[in-house]
């Protein structure tokens, strides 16, 4: 199923910067992104330019589509957004990026086509652009500095684009995990921990010896401890127990 | 009482350009993140150059502060985060961004001074780095194609931080804690124990030792110990360090 989902197309309109194009692949890629279509790059289509920039996202830049219009850019998609630094005093559904993206995944399930719109670098989106589109993606940023370059508004959606796809991931723990001491191996370690802190005098005070045992214990269960861990601690207190070397 | 909440430190280990700590500064402003430290900076500081890619995040650039070693750089932080490329083989608790963020952002509202660490742009954090934080952040992505910059990265925790302080009306109410220890009274507990490990002559094989001491400092780092039981550890330390009472 998660196979098939054919993920949001990401349209810039009018980027001015061959560049900007190739970094906008790039965080594309990142996020598991594969469309581009262009409206009216400034600097004409193909652009060399954007070929470093996009550190490898070669596919994304080879298979971009030019358009001469937004209209024309987004008439085979069922459900477009657009991304707009400032809030727009238009009656349009605002969401933030999480919310868009899960939004954009419930439709993709659905066979709807969808893609997200990016406008250029300095002005954004014109308003014949946004009445167009659905609904419009606000990414919350400082207030006292919105201004985030074109990759990085098309990173921050290609992010929250991959997280939805990675959510029964997010609830499994991420790594295996080594194999956790038994109580016996802790507990053993506790027996030798502490016949040598008597044998050290630090236990030596009898009636504060049941509370600094537990203290101690107390440090070393919080950690949930591999069995190899505590064969090293172990060691480390058989290292203690043995004369010293040198002194 | 948000009004107060003071920001994730952002500490960038061995930046190789200063146009990427100018990118970062930005990225940082943008998710209203302020403090940025530096360990050892290639071209050094300050350095012009990264002041125009900061697009005006002058500030965090001014007051960013330099240190020659990741050890000075978080010794008066309590917790601390590394953000990794890859997964590691490393038996330390891993975030995903949004995991990560919150952690911190219930940390500090406990008074509890919290960084986040990003490695040098092409090699990532070194083992030893990563043996000084109390846990990962891995940031999930194509896993044909995790490259990201470094202002990118900053970018997604500042962008995640930023998040965290638009869900305060979510957030459970805080269980008072006992205050944790800060990590240069952990890195002092390390130097203690290490040095009575050399006297025992148990890190003595030479070339086992780095990967003895680092796997010794994991066990401890996973704890988030508090700065009582610090005390009690190096009690613990201090008495084997004292000749035997009887043998």
């Amino acid at each position: 199923m998660a196979s098939e989902i054919k993920p949001p197309v990401i349209i810039l309109v009018k980027p001015q910067l061959g560049e900007n194009i190739g970094t906008a692949a790039r965080a594309m890629y990142n996020g598991g992104l594969a469309s581009m279509r262009l409206v009216a790059p400034r600097s004409g289509w193909p652009d060399p330019s954007a070929l470093k920039p996009s550190a490898g996202a070669y596919d994304i830049i080879m298979d971009a589509k030019v358009f001469e219009t937004t209209r024309e850019a987004i008439s085979d998609l069922h459900l477009v957004y657009a991304t707009t630094a400032r809030m727009r005093d238009m009656n349009k559904p605002t969401f933030t990026p999480k919310q868009a993206v899960e939004a954009l995944h419930d439709a993709i399930a659905k066979d709807v086509r969808v893609g997200i719109l990016f406008g250029p670098e300095r002005t954004g989106l014109e308003n014949d652009d946004l009445s167009l589109v659905n609904g419009l993606i606000h990414i919350p940023l400082n207030p006292d500095f919105t201004s985030l370059n074109l990759a990085q508004a098309v990173l921050i959606m290609a992010y929250e684009w991959f997280q939805t796809l990675n959510i029964e991931g997010n609830r499994k723990p991420l790594r295996s995990q080594p194999p956790l001491a038994s109580k016996s191996e802790l507990l053993d370690f506790f027996d030798q921990l502490e016949s040598e802190l008597d044998r050290t005098g630090f236990l030596r005070v009898l009636h504060k010896r049941p509370v600094m045992v537990r203290n101690i214990r107390n440090i070393f269960q919080r950690l949930s401890l591999t069995s190899q861990e505590v064969k090293t601690l172990r060691g480390v207190i058989g290292s203690f127990a043995r004369p010293y070397l040198k002194d």
